[in-house]
């Protein structure tokens, strides 16, 4: 599941030529003299020119009959009225909910994007104009259950000009209701010329739900370490884009940087004594997603992208020199994974647990004497030894109540044989998809070309139009692909680049899987409103790249509004 | 004092093929195929490849004899012992302060730095070693006057292991015992295998203070927008450095967000009707940043720089078709600056205003034919109305109790006519700062050859070693060299990538004015430390670059630590 970087940054070296055109850097070193060199101490004062060309115009008019609610809600009508937003908006939680401190929270936040440019203390109301002055959510269920499939629909209404000052939100449980308050915190908008936060086109009414019940983010901890601030950034982006798994990618060949109780000696594998997550922060990261209505699904990948491991355990590796896949003869291997499940298992309550699975390379166990003459013993080639090892991590996962995911290789090398309530992810061969779910198997489409994140040269427009049931016909095959999932390998990112390498384009990905097909299926459509969105990001602190770039997280190329670029 | 942004891309761009080497690329091309087309469908798995080579070790020590904390304080000294800090530490506000809710806040927000692997809940602290239980800071004034000179200086007392309970921190006012804050926060450090918040080195006693008086950054809010939120963000990492003015380059040519009561019409000429300033704002933007011992120094630049206010008033222009300077020639003009700079005084309350006054061609104003009659029966040169103009703003601005800033050209034009309180920001010629103040007029220096953050070949190491006071022998002549300033022009900056741009290369410069000079003279002490700051900035939330990399705000190049890229 990883992916090719080299290839991507000589790709992007070739396009970056291509676009400032060659001759143009040959002209520049022949006038400069120094292009390649260091840099010249004199900087030539042409930037102004450019400036004095510019011709700045009347400002840009944002607003449009589009609906700007991304995702875009499943159904809705709206009106042509506008409502004025009372900055004093009370919170009125009825239903059957008991403890509303996470609707409470949720509120204060939502009230912190909704009136920013505002104050309470100047506030001076119209006497003549109705206002929105409570927002009334209705929970059905007490549950405070999250998992996968769990409801997250809702209805939202928000009243006619002239009706009453009460806006309306239902839900089934506070997951759907969170996702209420998003789409309610997107219909405000802050008039620079009244000075209040006015609803458009009133009245509203919006029926709600997610065409998928899966809608992932991986982030890599592995590659770089992301601080709990960078991890609790991501996930509160991810519900600005309604997306609702966080696939927290932890360990890897490179550094292991969670505390295992268990096997204390483990996170002797991470890059340095602080670059680590003691098991409170994980689950603090639990904890912090769910109140967004966002599930943890942690991986362990294994037998290989493991190395890290044997830093504090040596007996995990084959040999010193050949460090993975970890060593399938040995029983202190299985008893560390044990031990590491039973730990996650304190901390990940989600349905999912990621068991990696991907690219073994057995190599190293047949050059390895004692595993060699191991599977000799046992009478296993070096396939049927990673067959054994993934079924056996498998058997362990579903013993403490885990439904095990893997990433596809384990289905295309011994699908047979995988647990029947395994979800198989999806990320490298062609049309596999349909292959999965004809075998009976659940699924998570990752398909690389298109919904891997580290690929800098994949524009918006194909990780808006990647669709996961693509050559399914019968609802049964269909209902089995679960969802999707994009995937923000760490080889190249890191908490000064994430954002912007993960926004604007993961939240194409997250209408896809979202919205109903036929609304989200143009480009020329989605455009502005993604653009809008990006500017909403931009306001909620979120570093999102420009939408028109062709390269993913480059800065913008000129001065321009948000809204264009 | 606007940057060459397509040299520098140039100059990037060559650059990132001298790394990658063309051979590579041609060889990838012909391997490929289609480098420089779309993209392939089906990515090679390479990567893994390179994980399967990837020797992981054992976690880096990233304690040492260096003092960690940036800028480098003045004095210091220390000893071998430990401090554990209590999560539950208790603020203790001693001295003259009447209301402390400014220390309040700042001691919660740098808790929340301090302790964020940690919670109370679990806490189960060692009864036979001692704990740091009390912060008591003894502020001497009450005032809460901040301005240009005021007083930042502040002890901090880290008692021995055996020795009492309480931390001391004296200073002569809020703002120092702000820094003094930052630098407790910064001694302080989560172990993960004690999992306390541990200071080692103690005791520490520390007596700290700036070495310049103006430690300044500008945005730029014209050529891209930058949202509230965003604004706060480097407000927050300005105080990590110790930066303490915000130079806010509000309005240019391409955009002008800002509202100016008095002449509602000026904001006409923002991108769009969302991407503004209310008055409210900025006066939000001025307390956040005082609460955090930051002024903010706003720019009004004319007469370049200005054509984005005639979109509401186009009677500015000497023409719709020549947009700047601004007409000189019409009352109307200096009415409307005189106006804007009246609403300023309301919610700018910095002892400083800066006019710009740089990079005016004149052409404009002797094309324009009424100005040219103008210009004939005032019997005046171009260059002598564009002294009048500047010479008049200033007259304005200082009868509203500033003192005026203004780029480096009016002085090179027409020096000896400025207003002697003066203060000229140096940012293009060589070798100017001692003409500057051999006349007697105040500076800030901020050369663009090495401190201008949107040069992205300008690394760390020349922002660190840019000497403000070189070639100044005199006492005198130094005293007037205020301090310096790291400026990030918008034209490639939007709230994706500023972040990155600014950071880790604005702390070089900041320890540069803060610390004494002996201290912050060798890159090969800073680089630990500086790599050190950096991963403090993620695990703030700021999305500092890698240290290491050639060209600013690029990504890291492959995995690794944090503290070694």
């Amino acid at each position: 599941m990883s992916s090719n970087r080299l290839r991507s940054m000589a790709v992007n070296s070739m396009g970056t030529i291509g676009r400032t055109l060659m001759i143009f850097l040959l002209l520049a070193m022949m006038f400069e003299g120094e292009v390649c060199g260091y840099r010249s101490k004199q900087w030539r004062r042409s930037f102004s020119k450019t400036d004095m060309k510019y011709k700045p115009r009347k400002p840009l008019q944002i607003e449009a009959n589009e609906t700007w609610v991304w995702p875009m809600p499943a159904e809705w009508t709206s009106g042509e009225g506008t409502l004025i937003v009372d900055p004093k908006l009370e919170l009125v939680v009825q239903g059957s909910l008991s403890e509303s401190d996470v609707m409470e929270e949720a509120f204060e936040r939502y009230c912190g994007h909704i009136f920013v440019h505002q104050t309470i203390m100047n506030l001076r109301l119209p006497s003549d104009v109705p206002i929105l002055q409570r927002l009334v959510i209705n929970v059905i269920s007490d549950s405070q259950t999250l998992q996968l499939g769990t409801d997250e629909s809702y209805t939202l209404t928000i009243p006619a000009s002239d009706k009453a000052s009460d806006v309306y939100l239902e839900a089934s449980n506070i997951y759907g209701a969170l996702r209420g308050l998003e789409t309610f915190s997107q219909l405000c908008r802050f008039n620079f010329e009244t000075k209040f936060v006015q609803i458009p086109r009133t009245p509203w009414s919006i029926r709600d739900k997610p065409r998928f019940q899966f809608r992932g983010l991986l982030i890599d901890t592995s590659r770089h370490y992301l601080p709990l601030e960078t991890i609790k950034k991501v996930i509160d982006s991810m519900a600005y884009a309604k997306l609702n798994v966080l696939h927290w990618h932890i360990v890897d060949t490179q550094s292991f940087p969670l505390e295992i109780p268990s096997y204390p000696g483990l996170w002797e594998g991470s890059y340095t004594k602080t670059e680590r997550y003691t098991m409170e922060d994980a689950a603090n990261i639990v904890e912090y997603a769910r109140r967004r209505g966002i599930n943890v699904m942690p991986e362990l990948d294994t037998p290989g992208h493991a190395a890290s491991w044997g830093v504090g355990y040596t007996q995990l590796w084959p040999t010193p020199d050949c460090q993975q896949p970890l060593d399938v003869s040995s029983k202190f291997t299985f008893e560390v994974i044990g031990g590491i499940l039973a730990d996650f298992r304190k901390v990940f309550p989600f349905d999912l647990m990621h068991l990696g699975g991907d690219e073994v390379d057995t190599t190293c166990w047949n050059e390895t004497e004692h595993i060699h003459h191991w599977l000799k013993e046992k009478d296993l080639t070096p396939h049927d030894a990673y067959a054994t090892f993934v079924l056996e991590v498998q058997k362990t996962a579903r013993k403490l109540g885990w439904a095990p995911v893997n990433w596809e290789e384990p289905f295309t090398e011994f699908g047979d044989l995988l647990s029947p309530d395994t979800v198989v992810h999806e990320w490298y061969s062609s049309n596999l998809v349909p292959e999965i779910v004809n075998k009976g198997y659940r699924c998570i489409v990752s398909n690389q070309d298109v919904w891997y994140l580290d690929h800098l040269d994949v524009e918006w427009e194909l990780f808006y139009l990647n669709e996961p049931l693509t050559d399914l016909n019968s609802r049964e095959q269909q209902e089995l692909v679960i969802g999707g999932e994009v995937c923000m390998w760490g080889e190249t990112a890191d908490p000064g680049d994430i954002e912007a390498t993960i926004w604007p384009r993961a939240a194409a990905a997250a209408e896809r899987l979202w919205s109903p097909k036929y609304l989200a299926n143009s480009t020329d459509r989605a455009l502005p409103r993604l653009q809008r969105f990006r500017c909403l990001l931009h306001e909620r602190g979120v570093g999102a790249a420009p939408v028109k770039n062709y390269y993913a997280r480059e800065g913008p190329e000129e001065p321009g509004s948000c809204y264009d670029q």
